[in-house]
């Protein structure tokens, strides 16, 4: 008998009359004969609400308290999303992330899960019900309540399909699957059929928001397939599994844009050697995350460097580089958050040279200056100046060749024009 | 050092602003040296909303689900009264029923306690913090999360009094502790400044709102020390403890009424032995409460039999008395909702005889007929009309001398003109 996990986001719940929705579709699923577990998030706009009331409370941070407060919110959906299944017919229980077993870390606020002991689960399936487990929580070892931190809904289910061996994991989203780009600035983005977890990584870390990055992460650890499709069509989304030989290679997955990052520079900083640990250890050391990192060519003994880090730690970042900056002489600081950042992913980069020269041709033809570069083995990624962001990734997307039109010319050769291959999109209903 | 178990109601943690008004006089009694455990509810109509949402998705009955949905309330309310106590200073920890070892029976939504495992609450509060536990719910021996019934925040607060050996348990609510009548209806009701269990729960029984009968009967049974006082205010409130030799013998502690019961007439009813059990027994297997039961005297060899039960259990009874008239073959079954009881009660009613001629008297003097009549050795409930509820409690009052101005005249026995002695008011501040 099959085994399924889904997912259910914030917004598949966010009212009674969504519940009851998807409350249907999972009764359909295990009618089909598949035993059912279910992680569900908060609804709708919960978890924000309660983070509001915590900061009318106290504008201190209370980690320990305010996971106890967060998780509040799961409870109330996954009781009435439970509620709503018995309705329908079919017997369900409901489990908190520390009935589910899902134990983490004691990093409050962002734990990492470190096992997951399914007893209760599997007893529940075993009997026949359909289980819902809350999504976003854990026990920590010290039998404190823990949180995963934003988007940790999908890692509690693909790890739930981990530890139940499930044939698969579907993340149900409002969106129908992973596009070749954001289609709310690319009319004619594709939904990909499927993409490597390598690919699906570097998409979700570049700023695709569709799955988060750990999730992916455990995903590839654990081999765990993973089916990402829209809560509101029965169709076909986006499968993240191995790369194998079925898989055609494409050389492009995918376009990926974040807004979310400033940019930093520390100006005229005196060029010699172990500068750069002074500088990015104090950083490290104040829990900034620091994404991309340029250096200037040294000229008259001095250099300018550029990172970026999310805007968010940037209020927590400027007193330490104000240190920074007095400890290593440099003249000044500058942040700038006016950025965005574009990256270009695909598993086929690696064989085939000239994509990182296509994709700085295609911004230079849009009359866009390129700020900041950094690349991986499958990653391409470019400051650019935020306004410009969607000009920045349609012109990419369409020098790619990534649209429906571009695929239909690859599957009837006669008419192909570019050297790149797109992903095929095998089975797709889109 | 002094172990103080502090209960606070919803209204009390209503929003942000009391929630921090609460943390302070916490804060201040931890000050004065004391260990201080917190038992909290659920924020304003918290659990009113969540019933109203569950109600949105399904009109059925979802007991375990139901409280999985409801206990998410204190979880919201203790994590932020956590972190408001944090911002004063003083190190603190939220722990929900489970987490403080609050273990019950399976019963969903009435569970009972059955054990205190107040290990971690003990652990941390020898470690110093101020601990602050959901009230209302706990675990049950089958690792499920359950609640306690509407005002069972009261029990969990008298338990953990009890399993921490606490000196006293402090209920703070909306009002200044227990009065001799509803000071809404009587402008001259009195704050008592001590009842014994046995008066409290005659008193929580026949309807006052101040605490409820479980909690009481809790406290009796481990002999746990209350204190029924304001959380708006420093003023000494009401004691609830053994009857003891430095109380003096009140005769009256004072008059309850509630109007959530409903009267039944089973009509003409043949009156042979063993028809009583044929009533009842099919009504307390359906899970009915009865209150009151009144037969008549038999005459042509029928009779009327009158009882009450709470008017949210009308609509399930209703079929089970139709069936019951029916296999009896009483003439017609009446029901009517516009009843209210009036209970008068006093430990020293055991030994004055003409307390109830004087009740009786008192109604009778003001137009009022009594329609059922109960006692026990401690109390005398008379049913009435509703719309006569407030008229009977004040001239009850009037004819006991329950006011301050009467106790004045005890004070002073040259003015006082009534054979009844009212209980000292000891060191109130009212």
């Amino acid at each position: 008998m099959a085994l399924i996990v889904q997912k259910y986001g914030g917004t598949s719940v966010g009212d009674a009359t969504r519940i009851k929705r998807v409350a249907k579709r999972i009764v359909e699923t295990a009618a089909s004969g598949a035993k059912v577990c279910v992680v569900v998030s908060a609804m709708g706009d919960t978890t924000d609400e309660l983070v509001e009331l915590a900061a009318k409370v106290t504008d201190r941070e209370h980690e320990r308290e305010m996971d106890m407060l967060l998780t509040a919110g799961e409870r109330i959906s996954m009781a009435l999303l439970s509620m709503a299944i018995m309705d329908l017919g079919r017997d369900a229980i409901s489990f908190t992330g520390s009935q589910a077993g899902i134990v983490t870390d004691t990093a409050h606020g962002k734990a990492k899960i470190i096992e997951v002991r399914a007893r209760r689960v599997l007893e529940a399936l075993e009997q026949g019900k359909i289980v819902i487990v809350a999504g976003f929580q854990g026990v920590s070892t010290e039998f404190d309540v823990t949180t995963l931190g934003r988007g940790g809904s999908d890692t509690t289910a693909v790890a739930l399909a981990a530890a139940l061996d499930a044939d698969v994991c579907e993340i149900y989203t409002d969106v129908e699957g992973v596009y070749t780009a954001d289609p709310r600035l690319v009319p004619g983005a594709r939904k990909l059929h499927a993409v490597s977890y390598e690919e699906m990584l570097e998409l979700s870390a570049s700023g695709a928001k569709v799955l988060m990055v750990r999730s992916v992460e455990y995903a590839r650890n654990y081999g765990v397939l993973v089916h990402v499709r829209s809560s509101f069509s029965g169709n076909e989304g986006t499968w993240v599994r191995e790369e194998d030989i079925r898989m055609e290679q494409a050389i492009i997955s995918g376009i990926a844009h974040d807004k979310s990052e400033a940019k930093i520079t520390l100006v005229a900083v005196p060029d010699h050697p172990g500068i750069a640990a002074r500088v990015f250890r104090p950083l490290a050391d104040a829990g900034i995350n620091i994404d991309m990192i340029v250096q200037n060519a040294s000229h008259d003994g001095s250099t300018d460097i550029f990172f970026t880090c999310p805007k968010s730690d940037l209020q927590r970042a400027e007193p330490v580089l104000e240190q920074i900056r007095e400890q290593i002489g440099a003249a000044g600081v500058e942040t700038d958050p006016d950025i965005a950042k574009i990256s270009l992913v695909g598993a086929g980069m690696k064989t085939h040279p000239g994509v990182a020269a296509d994709m700085f041709d295609a911004l230079a033809e849009a009359g866009i200056n390129i700020e900041i570069i950094s690349t991986s083995s499958i990653r391409i990624s470019c400051v650019v100046r935020a306004g410009e962001v969607e000009k920045a990734v349609q012109a990419i997307h369409d020098k790619f060749e990534l649209s429906d039109e571009a695929v239909l010319r690859e599957e009837h050769p006669e008419t192909a024009t570019g050297q790149l291959k797109a992903l095929r999109v095998d089975g797709s209903n889109s």
